[in-house]
């Protein structure tokens, strides 16, 4: 139910039911058009193209996470936690915009006009300036999201292993996309959240939650996440845009909306997202006005361009004739990558480097769960906190933190074999 | 799951967890990219500014309503009534394509671009474009879509008061909304159907479920469908694309996406859809290739003309800063309105014509039960068929079936007293 | 999750998916053997020789209840009703304990064994017990739970048209039978719950979502607590306690379970549950010892048993071979009624009085919304509240509150023509 | 909804929503009396203890796992495998009556009363002679549920490592205690199914489900089947039943419902359930009056009786004051439970023989997945079938195949230091 209209600050949610809003600042925030443009970008990318369902934005999940942050800090305050009105309200900004960079495609995007610029830098350009139009009033909030507070466990609900961003799109994107083993229990891990030496720590009785969690995340990366053609699809969406700015780049004639367009032929380097960057303030209102209906668009009217390549990579992906890819546990052959290339060469009539747009190898990995970056820590019945590395039995194995690398090969399906 | 890449014809759906795809030739209307544009059309439009997990789209739904097809088919088989292999394909393809012809944001479209052409006019004229293309292989769809086939239980199985259609649609529009009251027991309703006199029924102990699913119907119109802040926004929308195509008639530069472009000074009429047109084939592919994104983007940039009211009007509906929305039983008092508008002619320096964008009047109605249109039947345990105004004792009352109008009046909202 | 053992007083429940106990006072009345003997009570009796899944306890009911007091407790405060501490356990105690008087098999029980006696009556008997023993710190529980309290809504909160109790079972019974048509939005309902003129009341915008609730109330009438098959096995034990009772007062053998065989020939009286019966304590300590086992064990003995008539009336119920069962508006022919008595009288040897217990006419009646009986009062959006049947168009038509009789007529199914 | 009434053959299952009974004689053996007794076994015996929401029955769970065998019965079969219509029927009656010879309680049961007896042997001991009366019409069921019949797979979908039978109650029991982490999708599962070589397999791109499947698997075992809880109950259960025996034999005055009382001082061993016992039909008979309620009733009575251990015990089960359970990896120290003993014998007046009834120690294990009982079959796509334990990189690390054996020690919480 809306909230605008409604005043009141209820959101409906198919995942929890019901979300409510904490209080009027943070209300402010969510209505104001950096944040209302999340509406507008999908959750997963292009991975609609494989699970129709999914079609969650990037807005669901903030308002979600934010509805988890909320539950978690009740539940803290509950076993005894001291957290002040400030901390609960900076937590819950936190958590809320820490995606607020996200462009569209992101995954795409960052490999190709905003190379080299994590969403987390841009994140923290925007909130920067939302905190100068409000005077000072997100300060806390970026202490905490970016770890310089000295409650280590505020940043830790909102980055580390267990924190309520993961729990939240785990949760969501099963929902969305169907694939209900990847349910997590977000309602029954918070209640075993705890604080320990200023750590967040899991109570010893969620420890079978906390390793059902992790098996559902790795299930979720190789049946979600790094789905097949899901990897097709997003290595084709990196390869147009890049034709695209070359095409660009090179002074051809390539439509693009004007918010698109922008970047286009110049793109973005993290130095242009630079506090002291004179025209941040223009940075700032182009990259905002960018979301998925700029690239769908654009992507359209390339189907029809004279251009052979950035044409047909567009139409195949407006019509999902997505490439063929294969998978191994080791790069693939040069040899056979050269000779599927002098065919497309051939049969399309292009030139080597054009024939690198239809064929191409790459690998992806999945992101394991990692002792090295704020590991888990359960509290122990004794009162002492351990890493669950050392207290679980699926840990004494490791497989869950073991980093898997998958090579992958993409070409037109006309040549599979 | 997807198909084409992993060959087995299942799809996920959060819905209904798996969709089967009876056979090849349904799996390649799927993969045409008429039925493929509709990944990039939301079935419920500005749905999503109130409940923002209405992003489910068109594609989504034709799914879902094959998926009851292909149930309701094996329930009425399996009491007995004789259905054939060519009789079962085709009613699978009638609900798939009934749809087809929907353009994105519909409700706004038909009031505004395409005036006067209903969507099942176009759905018909893309059709049967495609049956040519197949050789004919839809003529039977056609007929069972249209009405025209002796069976009619077939066509009640698309198109009366308890089709597929809508029980996909009260359903699926519930669960992405997560208004759980409008939630549908499709599976019961389906066990419950059978077919008497060649038309379609629900077995008497079915009773409750009919109710029950015309009252849920009835709860989504109020809470969903005519929802104040959704009104006001389709509201919004229409007027938004009335000022552009003004605009663009009066031979001002307006932008617009290549594919919205080619209609918005010319639009189309009914007459433009004819099977005769000698231009059909032009008009199937340029409407084909509008989506949602064509909306979105140049609503976007229209923010920034220099128009004030086609400005205005854009830059609310993006940052969804809605108009202020009444409504009432009787219309509103003509004076009212003309006090409101001057305000606005004074503070915004526009003159009344102009004013008209930013406070006006309407009226919405819900679409109850009508007695008239193929009205459901229930079979008695005595062998007997009767419709079921005359059996449940909640028509004796009619008040599923009373239409009911509910006039609104729209304003910016500074001017809410 | 078990509360004693864990030291954690959170309980897993499949509905709710967990529930707080919300202090310890509340924790030690849950562990009381009179409660606790709840979790050997069914909800809804025989109901689940119908449908299978409908085994849920009086216990698992009394905790889903307490739950929804806690949030509609939290929602009230949180709109601004004072609530005081003491106010907040007594409720939660009384939500607590209105069901404790039950026996096993209520309905069956009250025509039978303690006939003339309400559940209510026996509930009072046993908490003014409870009360003795805790030092009167259910007072003020019981002043609420009997509507003795100044603040009214407190009272409504367990027994009105919108009581927590109801939208409890409501939830519980369609979520164990599977009849998810009666599914009830608990969450929204509460959410809209708040109090005017110390009544409670519904915020205007929740009058769908109390539409709704009372729809679903009618169609679980029907489909589940009236189902015909339901009322036949009722009906039959009814008489096969009858039949015990009468050969016991007759002093035959009749074998019962010592906590049955207390009651079975001299009965309970309401004069027995009296607070100066100087036998009180004993009655409490028999009464509470009464369970669903007790009448299972003796059924199945009976089943072996030399009177024909109790032997064949338990026989059937252990075996679930009800008795055959016709529903109608008016009152069976007597004719009728005694003509199957004869073929009865002559196949089984028995005579007039005993086939009786054979073929036998009734009347059920659904509970419909009464307006009467604590009205649902809306609190609408100019600050007024009124009552919904002058709200809500569905009660301009009082279809949902006209009281609907049925009349039925049992017999053994072999006479099923 | 009822069968027997309605005539039609759908039952209402909240797990599932609707179970199909395939045919008519599979309907008569659901009505028999030996089945229909299931409807008075709880699944998870004294587990609802803890769980509250536990009350499921074998009746429910049978039935379950029925309709999970007709739907991987027809998926197997839209996959080419040729399955007669006997087949067919066989494995749906070997599913239906695999667990017919479960008495109450069986966990404990079979430590007491029926000593030594496996509940297959009585279910093979009933359905032999249910195969009696119906002439015959069982023993290809016979043939496949005990793994005599030649097409091996059939058998594997009734018992094996991924089995209907597990498939159903991992789900099932998941449900209803509302531990949704032990959420099995038993719908994905099954469309993965396959045959391969005679035997059951999984197709490849399963594999992420059945991991998923065997860690839901471990999950249930830790936080439901061998809960701390859990097991202090059961083994109180079966210290109670071992003191009536034990008095009865030593001829003292034990009450005992007429059903238990049978067995009580005798009990039953495996030569009792010999075919050619001339008392076979007698031991069917009394054995099959067995269920829950023959236990309560006759603890509750116990509560009451002159012995100090019987009725120390009874009266703890009875009103849930269970022993305090502690949990070690290693047997406990004999002198640390000799000390508890002998205050407790000391405290009671009671000899050291009495005491061991309220301080004991034991040992519980896991059931992992054993590679050595039908190990899962994994069909490649390159056609070849390999076990899981080869193909699933969890397995390497074999984790989930390892057994684990957790001690305990139980004494009256009073002594809990």
């Amino acid at each position: 139910m809306s909230v605008r209209i409604n005043k009141r600050k209820i959101i409906n949610d198919p995942v929890y039911g019901f979300i409510n809003i904490p209080n009027d600042f943070i209300y402010d925030i969510i209505e104001c058009p950096w944040f209302q443009r999340l509406r507008n970008i999908r959750q997963l990318g292009l991975t609609g193209l494989v699970y129709p369902g999914a079609n969650h934005t990037r807005f669901q999940h903030a308002l979600g996470a934010l509805h988890l942050m909320s539950l978690a800090l009740d539940t803290l305050k509950g076993k005894g936690v001291r957290i002040s009105v400030e901390e609960e309200e900076a937590a819950c900004l936190a958590i809320l915009l820490h995606d607020i960079g996200h462009g569209p495609f992101s995954h795409a995007l960052e490999k190709t006009i905003i190379e080299g610029v994590d969403h987390e830098d841009i994140s923290l350009f925007l909130i920067n300036r939302l905190n100068e139009v409000y005077g000072d009033k997100l300060a806390l909030a970026i202490d905490i999201l970016f770890g310089r507070y000295n409650r280590m466990f505020l940043h830790e609900l909102i980055s580390s292993q267990m924190d309520m961003d993961r729990l939240d799109y785990l949760r969501r994107d099963s929902f969305f996309t169907g694939v209900i083993e990847g349910l997590v229990s977000s309602d029954r891990i918070i209640r075993m959240l705890n604080v320990a030496d200023d750590s967040l720590a899991v109570d010893e009785k969620g420890i079978y939650s906390i390793e059902k969690f992790l098996f559902a995340r790795r299930l979720m990366y190789w049946q979600v996440y790094m789905h097949k053609a899901v990897v097709s699809a997003e290595s084709m969406l990196v390869r147009l845009l890049n034709r695209a700015r070359e095409l660009a780049i090179d002074g051809k004639d390539v439509f693009a909306t004007p918010a698109l367009g922008f970047f286009l032929d110049t793109g973005l380097r993290k130095i242009d997202f630079a506090e002291d960057n004179p025209a941040a303030g223009l940075i700032a209102e182009r990259f905002t006005s960018l979301d998925d209906s700029d690239i769908l668009v654009s992507a359209k009217y390339w189907a029809g361009h004279g251009d052979k390549v950035l044409s047909n990579l567009a139409g195949r992906l407006v019509n999902r004739n997505l490439f063929a890819i294969e998978l191994a546990n080791a790069p693939f052959d040069e040899e056979k990558i050269a000779v599927l290339r002098k065919m497309v060469e051939r049969d399309m009539g292009i030139d080597e480097a054009e024939a690198r747009y239809f064929v191409y190898s790459g690998a992806v990995s999945n992101l394991p769960y990692s002792p090295e970056f704020h590991e888990i820590k359960i509290l122990l019945k004794n009162g002492k906190a351990d890493v669950i590395s050392s207290v679980s039995d699926i840990f004494n194995h490791k497989f869950l933190s073991e980093k898997i690398i998958k090579y992958f090969l993409c070409y037109p399906k006309e040549y599979r074999q």
